[in-house]
């Protein structure tokens, strides 16, 4: 079974998959998977596990066809379900039994590429569906923090996906990765010294500035930051500030569909349909509500969606300092995704 | 020319290179560049920047072809040699003005591949390159730190690198990187609390269990890190605790040189020549010596080389959570490189 292992020095996890152990012979250059028939289609439900969750027509029935998103099991799941946590030391070193609940969000039943060639309808679906799974999740005690996240036409593992039916993926874990412990942590201390939510400082800035915006309606405001470390990352960000995704109100669904679309739909047809990250940016499970960390956390962080065009390579110059180099100044992005016209071929 | 922009929240740098900036025409999926002639070559020192340094025979003029191992300006550098270091602020935002010096090491005046080709004589070379240059960099008191690091057959950029010609590089920068002020505080935290420096607790835990081990001599030490990131990922660090590999005696050379070759060489056979990144992780420059920071720097930090292929690739999983999957334990991955012969074939 995977165990999480954490690095006695800096205190990283790392997953081990002792399981699926793979050889040396398993790591070939350049493998290509087959485009296989698909079976995230309505119709193949047969093929995959048992549906968790489904948006489907009244009255039809768990794993039949009419369904317009359906949630299932990942087949191979990052970390196991079914194991007990179990937290230990080796030595100098700890260890944890990894377990978790790794889930698939299909977003479409016709075999449709990406979240942007959905319609408003369906993308409001799509969105009801993220809440309702991250909300669920919560309900499990075991776990800190949920993941959304996407792998669009991305290298993985060391296959490239090559089933080209769009879908997210939710992983719930049993720790706080340190990544979102460094950004809560960040934004609290921004906020004490200025009590002040750093995100909506952000979005004060850069709507008056204008310069970075790529796109934005009623609730939302998409840019390229400051900062941004990947060619072409856009943040998108609720303007009403709001720190958990799982309280974002229905009303607000198809907005954000709507941005999702116009931002994914401009790097599609600017970039040729370029392999990329989406990332959901929330704050963590509060099972613990008097934990003193939380006491602020509603007021200073904000979440928001983090998509990354991967479109450079990182090498030794980033491995070893942290630092990202991007080619393309986010001013220069952003006024090229605005200029682009998102309307789906 | 590139700005160090630093992001609002959590604190990272990001180079932005404004120079050179990349329209979306110039990624195009998969580019290859085409196997040029090498201007690494012994006789082709017309085709880089004039030398930096050179170990080359007595007499023999710089830039010259009688060299053993040979030091140039990057043509391509990350940040400008020539910039006055300018900070300043934009709104809310931190940005610099980049400056640095990058140098590229080449390691053989022959067209080979990789340092596990070179004989002994030639290595011990390298390494006394390595360590000169970094500590003549360290005159300038511009710079905070000096990366020194390798990408072997990697893809860097957007390209692919096909001169299949040994060297590394040598980067130093203005800014200590949150990644290295990281693992410093973390080094730092744990001698506080115990008077013993982690990495020399490691080593002694990984010499006793011995699951984990690559190879050792007299001097050296390497092994695949408990919680590795990647599959084979090696760290090699001396024996004898050392914070600065510009401290290095010269009498180490020659068994850093061989441990090297032994693991590199293992790494090449068992696993098909990968790409792979080499890093070297160091103390920093400490210019102002009373900073209180580095008070017990020499006792609480050990450098050593990390060595990582790169056989996975990252997703949004990884890019959301910072904790990554590795397919390998470590203890398989130290078990296949023992049984390896590395011998050059």
């Amino acid at each position: 079974m995977p165990e999480l292992r954490r690095d006695p020095v800096v205190g990283y996890w790392t997953i081990i998959s002792t399981e699926r152990s793979r050889r040396p012979v398993e790591f070939r250059k350049g493998e290509i998977v087959e485009e296989r028939s698909c079976p995230f289609c309505a119709g193949k439900e047969g093929e995959t596990t048992h549906e968790v969750y489904a948006v489907r027509g009244e009255g039809s029935k768990p794993d039949s066809p009419d369904w317009d998103v359906r949630v299932i099991l990942s087949k191979a799941p990052i970390l196991p379900q079914e194991e007990v946590l179990d937290r230990c030391g080796e030595g100098m070193y700890d260890l944890m039994k990894g377990v978790g609940v790794h889930e698939i969000v299909v977003e479409t039943p016709k075999h449709q590429h990406d979240l942007d060639e959905l319609g408003p309808d369906q993308l409001e679906k799509v969105i009801r569906t993220y809440v309702h799974r991250i909300n669920e999740l919560e309900k499990d005690p075991r776990f800190k923090y949920v993941l959304l996240f996407k792998n669009h036409g991305l290298i993985s593992g060391s296959a490239r996906d090559v089933i080209r039916h769009s879908r997210s993926q939710l992983l719930a874990i049993p720790i706080t990765p340190k990544r979102v412990k460094e950004e809560l942590a960040a934004a609290k201390s921004y906020f004490e010294r200025r009590e002040r939510c750093v995100f909506c400082d952000i979005l004060r800035q850069e709507a008056g500035e204008g310069s970075r915006i790529v796109s934005e309606n009623a609730s939302f405001f998409a840019f390229c930051p400051f900062a941004s470390r990947a060619p072409f990352e856009t943040w998108i960000l609720p303007k009403k500030h709001c720190a958990d995704f799982g309280k974002c109100p229905p009303s607000d669904f198809r907005d954000l569909g709507a941005v999702l679309k116009d931002c994914l739909g401009k790097i599609r047809v600017l970039l040729n349909d370029p392999p990329y990250n989406m990332i959901l940016h929330t704050a963590p499970y509060r099972h613990k509500k008097k934990e003193i960390y939380w006491k602020t956390i509603e007021e200073d962080t904000h979440w928001y969606f983090q998509i990354s065009p991967r479109l450079t390579h990182d090498a030794g110059f980033e491995w070893g300092t942290g630092i990202h180099i991007n080619p393309t100044p986010p001013e220069d992005a952003a006024l090229l995704l605005r200029e682009t016209d998102a309307a789906v071929t």
